[in-house]
């Protein structure tokens, strides 16, 4: 006989959950060495293009129920092949399937739910350059990046969520010893079981920018804990989670389990599937990393639903001080220039006091801020190679749009503007915009901007800058915050500004992986509530008359004597014994 | 210096922390032995008529922010004294005053706030007979049960919710080594911290019939994760939330503490306060037990807040088979009786088929169950001395409405009718109504009816009372279920319908303890979740030039080659090393 999923991948599982329990991160995606993995990785960098080619401008079907014809909404920004038609289907029917999935997928039980979830990974991972290339050309995302987002990276930080899920689900005991009494108030011995009860069906709302990155740990929590998932990508970058959904139904199939256990949901934008799915009677969990404003949206309507929303928001730095100036305009350059500014570190806000700021090249003005860094945007994207790198390719319109009417708001000071890639010249890639307001500018600077747009906003002093960072993230949220400061004071201050906020903060650092690989740290809500509101538990009692009463069932009289004429608590072990019937 | 109050209770929080991990559960204020617990618990019963007595007729203040004047809202179901006159304070001034406490309360950390948590109630234990007798005269409960649901008992739980708040807040690591990379591309040394910050302010909405029971959970959850709490109790028992929050802010003001940390919030009914509150921007974390109706309600307007509602619902028996029918009728006139049925394992809705089932005394019709259910109520209320200990009194007209409108809808196979209470003559105490319908009147049965209402409901077969089990407590909630048969096979299926519904279930018991005195098993969405939805964590880092780089922050490149010309990954550590300013 074939050894489980679980058995087959039971070391690599514990051997994640036990780092998880000391604190410690495993990477095995990403460190995986020896002959193998290095056949393994060649093969699929060999291979992907010729895959990822064949997808092209054909059906991408998944035999799943409720089909009503075909759809197409992802054009390559770099121009690349026709686009692909996936089947559309009724999302009330997907729901329903993925319904009557539920039960045998709740009666798996973590061990084998878990086992099947690495094993989707295991069979992601030989597809990473594939996955890569899809997110490269639906996301515009450069390559690079595309495959940090989509390859071992993110397939370490999923099987985190697998490891995290497994952990809690193990924590529910499997035993009970209640309590009860039997005929005339006598000690019954009892047994109980605890079994986690998954929620419901759970609705993957996908992003347009990291659909795997930020898909991958939502998606592998609800199913280990033993929720059947619909997949709903967004209709600019379907393909990576296509693939994804291909490969789990192919693995849930080959298991003798309802390969409707996963399902994609793609649909024309007019269709507002997303919302039609979060607000289903049967959906009870929504994940979705974006803007602040459909987060809302979500939890003002998806009541039936848990709803997990990591809000993009505003993320903001605060400057007040650096004994690094060259390092500090060099990071925020790139910064700005990363990805068309999608990446979870891009501030969009940066509040530096008007009257200018410390450094070690002495007093800076904003101006002089502005101007070093428009002048390190250019210097940076002079070199069409690194454009191809760095920046990739805008994909929306909504960008777009963006672009033109931020620029209105204040003195430009650094436009966006076109700039050539190398491979591929039809391709939209732009420089980023940058512009100056004031502080009284609070309209304009809490609005979320997609795409390459930055403020830089002048302010009173620093505590001014602190106050504007505590009020607006603790309102529009962020992924993230930074503070340049040599002053240990500000540092401090502007620590506790983070915490109010409820925001992560780094202090005085130029560089940092935009995509920090522990994913425990970087779920939204962090940590294991992101896993224990995916289940409840229900017990199960019952008389166990060959059993001995266990010493917890012997009654139990109050310690302090009750203040009336002694009597059996009512409710409480022997209560029949006040009735003789 | 006099130790803290976590050094005092650190050996207690350790011991009962570890039990929870063992998968045990400790009862330190239950099981609480020696001459002092003894000497204590003669202090408190003896004292407890003069303390509660001293409280009568006088207002009842808090020193608490926001005084708009004073409001009465309890009467004694018993007649006992004149109310007692509560300071009524602006809600939103109770909000704000909690919000400035925060930051305060926040910075003590999880070591403090748990100590300080089990000072409180180990004060509480002090004064359990008080506390009982404040539930006793206000909810109507009789006097054994108020002191189960006021006492030792409730304390432990209220213990197990600190233990696991505090354990859970004990697993979010203090101490990161996270990654990045410094000038030219060097890994840098990095230093992190994360901090566990609470989600804000927290509301309980208090229950009429078990407000501290329902309430310590949420109540101590909240506080040991660093959330403030506005405690609104129920109208119609105010007292024994009023006197946790006295004991709880003068344990926090001898800390040295804001005493906000914990306010109450009292108010006329038609002032809606439990709405305000829960609606209010700041408030974001709601406890609830009762309706499913309000809990809905919450649901769909607290959007800001998370919501841990227990739903009282639709507690339902299947009776299949028998081999004890005396002891089943027995138990379930207990059942229906005790409390005017406000324990949470009184069924409401028992589904048995319409042609009869087997027992050990042959085959019993409906009718005969009707019947035979009707002798054990009257027997057992024959002495006026079970009245009160098992009945209590009843306080509320909706209750009164209740019983006259159920009546009306079937064939009354038990009516309720006044029964003598030997020590308060004037008290509303009543017999249980019991009123026979059929499966067809679901639109009866699926509204929850408040005090003792039940209905026996003869179905068609067990598969159709295990359907209507599962499809209407999946629908509406229920904090129990029961199953009587001796067949394995409806036992399974009984079992499996109950986790599809996601309620708890007991087999074959004639008899249970109402509150299990576990906290954990017994909280809303059982488990971690409870508590760990009450925070988020935060990371913080920053550049230590001082220290080693750690391993994780050296270069890590791709294992598998990527599939275009060799590049630095962007956004890896190394970024900047693209750029030559």
């Amino acid at each position: 006989m074939r050894p489980s999923a679980y058995e087959r991948h039971r070391e690599l599982l514990q051997s994640v959950v036990g780092a998880l329990a000391a604190g410690e991160h495993r990477r095995p995606f990403t460190e995986a060495t020896g002959q193998d993995a290095a056949d393994a990785g060649m093969r699929s960098a060999r291979t992907a293009g010729k895959v990822f080619g064949s997808l092209l401008g054909r059906p991408f079907d998944l035999q799943q129920p409720g089909a009503l014809g075909h759809v197409r909404t992802e054009s390559s920004p770099y121009g690349v092949g026709p686009g692909i038609d996936y089947q559309r289907c009724d999302p009330a029917e997907l729901v329903a399937a993925a319904g009557r999935a539920a039960a045998g997928w709740r009666a798996a039980g973590p061990h084998q739910r878990a086992g099947l979830a690495v094993e989707i990974l295991r069979r992601l991972n030989t597809r990473s350059h594939e996955l890569a290339l899809a997110v490269h050309h639906t996301t515009g995302q450069p390559m690079p990046t595309a495959l940090r987002a989509a390859g071992p990276r993110a397939q370490d930080r999923a099987l985190e969520a697998v490891a995290l899920a497994f952990a809690e689900s193990e924590r529910v005991p499997a035993d009970l010893h209640p309590e009860g009494a039997g005929r005339g108030g006598r000690p019954l011995a009892l047994r109980g079981t605890c079994t986690l009860v998954p929620r419901g069906v759970s609705l993957l709302i996908g992003c347009p920018d990291f659909p795997l990155w930020n898909g991958f740990p939502g998606l592998f929590a609800s199913l280990v804990t033993g929720n059947p998932v619909v997949v709903a990508p967004h209709p600019r970058s379907v393909l990576p989670l296509a693939i994804t959904v291909r490969v789990a139904r192919q693995v849930l199939a080959e298991a003798g389990h309802a390969p409707d256990v996963v399902t994609l949901a793609v649909a024309e934008p007019e269709q507002q599937v997303h919302r039609r799915l979060a607000t289903h009677p049967a959906v009870r969990i929504v994940d979705f990393t974006g803007s602040a404003r459909f987060a809302d949206w979500l939890e003002q309507h998806a009541h039936q639903a848990a709803v997990f929303a990591d809000r993009t928001g505003l993320n903001t730095m605060v400057v007040d001080s650096t004994d690094d100036y060259r390092g500090l305009v060099r990071s925020l350059a790139v910064s700005l220039c990363l990805c068309n500014g999608t990446v979870r570190t891009t501030p969009q806000n940066i509040l530096v006091p008007e009257r200018g700021f410390g450094t070690d090249e002495g007093r800076k003005t904003l101006r002089d801020l502005g101007s070093d860094l428009g002048d390190a945007v250019d210097r940076l994207l002079r070199h069409p190679a690194r454009v191809a790198r760095v920046v990739g390719a805008i994909t929306a319109d909504e960008v777009r749009d963006g672009l033109a009417e931020a620029a209105r708001y204040g003195p430009v000071l650094h436009a966006s503007a076109p700039v050539a890639h190398p491979d591929h010249p039809s391709a939209d890639t732009r420089s980023p915009l940058l512009v100056r307001l004031r502080a009284s500018d609070e309209s304009i600077y809490t609005r979320e901007w997609p795409g390459p747009v930055s403020f830089l906003v002048g302010t009173d002093s620093i505590s001014h800058s602190l106050a504007i960072f505590r009020r607006t993230v603790a309102r529009h949220g962020a992924l993230h915050a930074a503070v340049h400061s040599t002053d240990p004071l500000v540092l401090a201050a502007a620590e506790t500004a983070a915490l109010e906020a409820g925001v992560d903060l780094v202090a005085n650092l130029s560089d940092l992986p935009a995509d920090p690989s522990s994913a425990l740290a970087d779920l939204p809500g962090a940590g294991a509530h992101f896993v224990t509101g995916r289940f409840r538990v229900v017990r199960s009692r019952w008389h166990n008359p060959r059993a001995a009463p266990t010493p917890a069932a012997a009654a139990e009289p109050f310690t302090v004597p009750v203040p009336e004429p002694a009597v059996v608590a009512a409710s409480a072990p022997g209560l029949t014994e006040l009735i003789d019937l």
